[in-house]
């Protein structure tokens, strides 16, 4: 979901920018407009999320995916071993991916509660000399949140914030890599955001291809080749919008406004209970279901009549999860919540 | 460039697309709508390029540049080796990444009289044992265009048609694997479109990132992970815009025009010259120079403030280049040779 203005403001831009009888779509990525809108993106984005001048940000083809090779690449030849959290679907990927490049210690893993918890700082098997430790701050299927930033010491923290990047204030100096896919709370689909400390790059795998070395990116400002230039202008719109709530403490509001409200009836329902530890619930995906998949199966179908699309859970949880990411509006998840309650008084 | 009534439809359909309340920037890949979508796009290209059943047509993430290193993850295991014609700029950039994985031997290259044309099928030098060849068809700096495609019997045959897809038939089974970056002829920046012969599939270096796989791309349809739906959207549109003109029958008879258009006035002129050998001339890329700089500079000048954007040549070659891709229209291209007449009427 994107923003409606962010939308309205795109179409009206589409067939000529702002007066350059160009579509965005057309520009070079060398041109003055389109390196004015590049340059103007990254500088919002810097600001929004306060990057300190030890870092950079990269916007990197192949969304979050290809990270998962991109970050083991670059900085796993430190010590040839990295430690993995492993809290969902993603982690998972990510864990399997890094396993080609070194030697994997799994650090944490919630697989033996069918990933419905975040294991907690005291139960992190850190294994000293790992190159990094990795993470997935929110995980979708699932819908757990880590509401702890993990502490490492001297090992650095690479994080994939495709889920909940951009839904609150996030202190971007604990960590080496931040990175995050772009389509589910900054832009539509096509590329990754990175955010690195650039002490960390330039020790990358000699097989990484240029397209995925930090140094290579940093050094050419992400225009090694073409970027995805109209992602970007379009991820420009959006942090526009980001602005107008009032940042990421206006989106950390928001968010934690929007989901209290379904959280709230799912505490107050007898027929209806979270799947995620209340401890670990995520903000970005509300995970729950009925007493029987007969009533999930009658509840979704009776929501998605109500315009309530893509409710159904993942197979690997089965019921319900209502993803509101920063785009959804309030209005759309008291709706939800209603009809939640709705259901249970008639059912 | 994009033909404007393709513009003119995504801006239309930005915030609804026909009727679905969404926009395409908003759907999931998996739903119904937006893998029609998909399916169309694809099969419309299969359509369009008369794809064989041997071959399959797969959307990658990060251009034309991270096929450099896809091709020879994917296809230099074999036997170690490969054959590379170096012909320009980017074919030279894929050679250079290809070194990292394995044996290159430069099969031919053009850089003694700074690629100013194409070196013949006599003059190929195949190592005979080559994993693959790969050639770029058309040089976008030096205004060069591969007239013929090159034999080299067993040796599965890799272009880089970046600049020059879909601007005429090709015989696609003549090819191994065929990438494009979509920026140039096909749709906005963000995607490579792969053709890929797929019996060569499947024996990728163990390194191989899995979204730089072959083998999981065709096995996932190219939807390992979240594909960039809004470009593949373009490209569909583009395709619809490309029928209307005829295809790529159609398209090769325009650019064959659109391009005399230019090398005519060329050919009559005594101030201006084009850079490239007459046989090696490229309907995509007219480069061309006067008899100085100070006259390029100035010619170059003046084209600018009547509207003639980017026209500089690469500081490779200097002089002039006009890119008249698919999207340009003849009308554009007529203005421009009127403008190098008068020019030289005038100095």
């Amino acid at each position: 979901m994107l923003p409606l203005p962010v939308l309205e403001q795109a179409a009206a831009e589409l067939t000529n920018y702002r007066g350059s009888g160009m579509s965005v779509m057309e520009m070079s990525h060398r041109s003055k407009v389109y390196v004015e809108i590049f340059n103007e993106t990254k500088a919002k984005l810097k600001r929004i999320m306060q990057v300190p001048d030890t870092h950079e940000v990269l916007f990197m083809a192949g969304g979050a995916t290809m990270q998962f090779a991109a970050v083991p690449f670059n900085l796993i030849g430190k010590t040839g071993k990295a430690d993995y959290a492993v809290t969902g679907n993603f982690s998972g990927l990510a864990m399997k991916e890094a396993k080609k490049y070194g030697e994997i210690n799994i650090a944490a893993s919630s697989e033996d509660k069918n990933h419905t918890y975040i294991p907690q700082q005291d139960a992190l098997s850190l294994s000293g000399d790992a190159s990094y430790f990795h993470y997935c701050s929110n995980n979708t299927i699932y819908g757990t949140e880590w509401n702890y930033v993990p502490e490492t010491g001297d090992v650095p923290l690479v994080c994939d914030m495709s889920s909940n990047i951009l839904s609150k204030p996030v202190d971007v100096s604990k960590y080496g890599v931040i990175y995050a896919g772009v389509q589910k709370n900054m832009a539509p689909a096509g590329v990754a955001v990175v955010i690195i400390d650039k002490s960390l790059a330039g020790n990358e795998h000699p097989l990484t291809p240029k397209l995925l070395s930090y140094k290579v990116m940093i050094d050419s400002d992400s225009m090694h080749n073409t970027p995805p230039c109209y992602t970007i202008y379009m991820l420009g719109l959006v942090l526009d919008w980001l602005d107008t709530q009032g940042g990421t403490a206006g989106m950390e509001k928001i968010k934690s406004d929007k989901a209290k409200l379904l959280y709230d009836v799912l505490d107050d329902s007898k027929m209806f209970i979270g799947c995620a530890d209340k401890a670990a619930r995520s903000d970005m995906n509300v995970t729950f279901r009925t007493t029987s998949d007969e009533l999930d199966a009658q509840f979704i179908k009776e929501a998605t009549k109500l315009g309530f699309v893509n409710l159904k859970g993942h197979r690997n949880v089965g019921g319900m999860r209502a993803s509101i990411y920063n785009a959804m509006p309030t209005e759309g998840v008291k709706k939800l919540a209603d009809f939640v309650r709705e259901f249970e008084a008639k059912n």
